[in-house]
């Protein structure tokens, strides 16, 4: 990563701890925020942080806190103090500082993720976990477990983020037909089926998009495009699933 | 900050956006945890951090995260995979990454506070916090909504750190005589005086120092040097109030 060039600033510098390894190859079709849809994935850790004596009692935590490094951002050489967030149509602009918009001076994102568990692979630490909005190889700066007594705001007044945006999904004969071939070869799972449907619910769609009718997306899951697109009623439709050739 | 010199990691650099302004001077005293003792603040930010357009909307949330760095630590040239926390009474030790402990490879804080109010000072942003658990000239690395929904996980399991630690705290009469003498003179408030007895109802004492009785603490709040004991009964004694010339 280079550094952005700002003179006044002084610079914190830290290690990345390990990386992110997860079904979604591609930005497109991440959720937009943790812990919306139940998608597992897992980090393993560079050496010296991969030490399991560094994870010593972590499973009494349910969640846990994930800051990590937007990778794959454009470098920015000024700083742009205003956004657009998606859950605003694209259109209106909101202060940085105001957002969890990817495009900010840090360039980390911070996660809560359920912890599935804690594998020891060849006195390697590797932590499972759910519901990241992370894509695959996502460089991970720190874990920190969630303290229900500091971190659960019950009150918490999020503004226009109140409530989750989520559309109704519906399955294409010929996308259901494609799906039932793929489980009798072993291909996918009901599980892998159920995740895309509440990836797909999310509308991935750009924001400025979001009311094209008719329009196919394709979003990568694993070795598979998934193709979808929304409806004149608004329902997101499961079009088509095509398996890839990760290889080339 | 210097590196730290892990040969097989590669690192993160971002900068330093503005800096924390608190009546907390020292770290002694300081509460562990954020959003325990409604301890009022302010971050002032660094150019071109500091244009009012960054934070347009923020009046939104109740509640923002901070990232901060722990810019006090001794550097430490090799990673420690275990920590003792406080509230193990500094004899246990846990994995790092299980804690929050300052003491971990990034070096940085999390903490969620409550907005009090944006200011626009000489068309420079500051932001007015409370509850922060950070020292005075604290740097800070990134400010993010507080957002309900994805944050705030009702049914989290924190294992040993489920409820906060809180002891009785008692006021000795001489304390009360110099306190009703500053107030007079308009050198303390009752605002203060009530932050102050949260701080000490925190026990501010070293982990490995909480069976400690009758041994007197000095804790910096402002310009004031307040003393504080265990006594018998658990209970955390009010004992004494200096003023400090900090020009010296």
């Amino acid at each position: 990563m280079q550094h952005l060039n700002f003179s006044q600033s002084s610079y914190h510098h830290l290690p990345i701890i390990g990386y992110h390894h997860s079904p979604m190859m591609d930005k497109f079709g991440i959720p937009r925020q943790p812990n919306l849809v139940a998608l597992k994935s897992h980090i393993e850790f560079v050496t010296p942080f991969d030490n399991p004596d560094a994870f010593l009692g972590i499973e009494q935590y349910s969640h846990l806190w994930v800051l990590w490094q937007f990778h794959q951002n454009k470098s920015q050489p000024t700083f742009h103090p205003k956004v657009r967030p998606p859950r605003l149509g694209g259109n209106e602009k909101m202060g940085v500082f105001a957002t969890r918009s990817m495009y900010r001076p840090s360039n980390i994102g911070l996660s809560v993720v359920q912890l599935d568990k804690l594998e020891i692979n060849h006195h390697k630490a590797v932590l499972h976990i759910i519901g990241a909005d992370m894509v695959d190889k996502t460089p991970i700066l720190d874990i920190k477990p969630y303290i229900a007594f500091a971190d659960n705001i019950a009150n918490a007044n999020s503004g226009y983020m109140q409530i989750p945006s989520i559309k109704i999904v519906t399955f294409h004969p010929k996308f259901n037909q494609k799906i039932q071939d793929l489980i009798l070869n072993h291909q996918i799972t009901y599980d892998d089926v159920n995740i895309i449907e509440q990836l797909v619910a999310q509308d991935p769609r750009p924001a400025y998009r979001q009311h094209e009718v008719d329009n196919c997306y394709f979003m990568r899951y694993k070795n598979l495009d998934i193709g979808f697109f929304m409806n004149q009623h608004h329902e997101m439709v499961m079009d088509d699933i095509k398996m890839i050739d990760l290889s080339k």
